[in-house]
């Protein structure tokens, strides 16, 4: 089937859809692999959206997301390991491909970089022997640099995969073109990520130009700047040839129209602009 | 003076002056240094606005800006050149330390980065020799990823750096911890290009989390998340010494208050947050 390289990324209808009502506009497509927040999830309770999952033998390409490790203090700290052990049961209930991790920013008041760069990388090494054990993934996404103070102090491929170097089986990246397109570096990291079966997900979407908002305005693929085919390309020669997610947050335009509409250009757009 | 090492960005009271009167505003709060950007220059003429430079004996520690190279044909790509030529008159005639490119981003309708690149390397080239018989050094500026697609595809001090390898003498870069602040490989990049003698400017501001905006929402030294005295180290460790360069657009916030109060407040962030 034409579709079955493509995932949606439930933020995408979040405003909406809630989990169920998202899964059946998904299948109405012809689109068999979601990828749920964990908020999505918990509105519907996880035993239904595990029995919705099976159900429908649905692909679940992630759950999103763990993370988040840097903390002001060892209480903060040990809340986040917490928290993202229980996100780790969570993606193992629902058969998830991997446990994404946005690893977080900088703690409070703190302007100390390289100090919550080693939280985040003391904080996954707790919590991967859990993860082993449940033979859950643990994909670190690396996450633009407009993003390095709030949301993710990890912003390059290569650094992503210089914390997998050091912490070892089990750890590997998501590739979210939206985060990575501009890096230089890109052509070489993809390589390298492939090459050691590091690559858990290829998330898509667009770079708008202009671009109104840090964080809502996200493009439909084809809508913005980046080489979508270029960057799959590279993807699938490192030896990754598992699905695209579609993951667009848009306060402004694909979230406001109908669900429908949304899912049917993400499936065209998959077709024409993505697919290689 | 304690105000030695400081130097205003004219953008950063561009609301609130013309050339001359930010001049006037400036050497009000003991401030002799200053870079004024093209328009700033061109609203008075820029015979005036050398006349302004030399009876004040004032430092400009940078013409804004050349650059903007990438075109969707030869006319554009010529027109650039022949800009970028006169921009480096201009900063001749005012004595600048140098001329700050802002490389440019795609071409409209492009998606093509590493094209947009090749043509930014290659028109540096183009007025290389140009610049060199003038004696005006280059200064590349890497500007923030979240630029790369309209203002800069040179988005990181390492890549600023090999194109400068590549052309030789009378190339460099300008640091400005806006763009830079987040990149993991900050610190080597910065003892490469001083190692080398291609630092050429120092530009501080800070990054206020949230930021609301993507251009115009720049924070004053002090009120946001980057370590402005660690970067300063760094760059006075490799070897420069040179002045920084306040530089804040500011929409909301500095941009709408009166200029005395913006310079006395860069004079005062200056000495408590970015001086070692």
């Amino acid at each position: 089937m034409s579709l079955a390289g493509l995932s949606i990324n439930l933020a995408t209808v979040r405003r909406q859809y809630n989990f169920a009502q998202a899964v059946d506009a998904c299948l109405i497509q012809g689109i068999t692999s979601i990828a749920p927040w964990r908020d999505q999830v918990e509105a519907i309770g996880l035993q239904e959206a595990v029995r919705i999952v099976e159900a429908n033998k649905l692909r679940v390409t992630g759950l999103c997301r763990g993370g988040m490790f840097p903390a002001a203090d060892k209480e903060g700290l040990a809340a986040a390991i917490d928290d993202n052990k229980r996100a780790i049961d969570e993606a193992a209930a629902l058969h998830a491909d991997c446990l994404v991790l946005v690893v977080g920013g900088l703690p409070a008041g703190s302007r100390d970089l390289p100090s919550a760069r080693q939280m985040v990388t003391d904080g996954i090494a707790a919590i991967l022997s859990y993860a082993r054990e449940q033979k859950m993934p643990l994909a670190i996404e690396p996450l633009h640099p407009m993003y390095a103070a709030d949301r993710a102090c990890i912003n390059t491929l290569e650094q992503a995969l210089d914390v997998c170097d050091l912490l070892g089986e089990g750890v590997g990246v998501v590739v979210d073109v939206y985060h990575v397109w501009w890096d230089p570096r890109i052509s070489g990291q993809i390589a390298r990520a492939g090459a050691a079966g590091r690559i858990l997900g290829h998330h898509v979407c667009d770079w708008l130009a202009p671009t109104r908002d840090l964080l809502l305005d996200r493009g439909m693929m084809g809508d913005g700047v980046i080489d979508l085919k270029a960057i799959r390309a590279a993807i699938e020669k490192s030896g990754y040839h598992g699905p695209q997610e579609v993951e667009i947050f848009s306060s402004e335009n694909w979230w406001k129209r109908p669900g429908e509409e949304v899912l049917s250009t993400c499936a065209e757009r998959y077709l024409t602009t993505c697919r290689l």
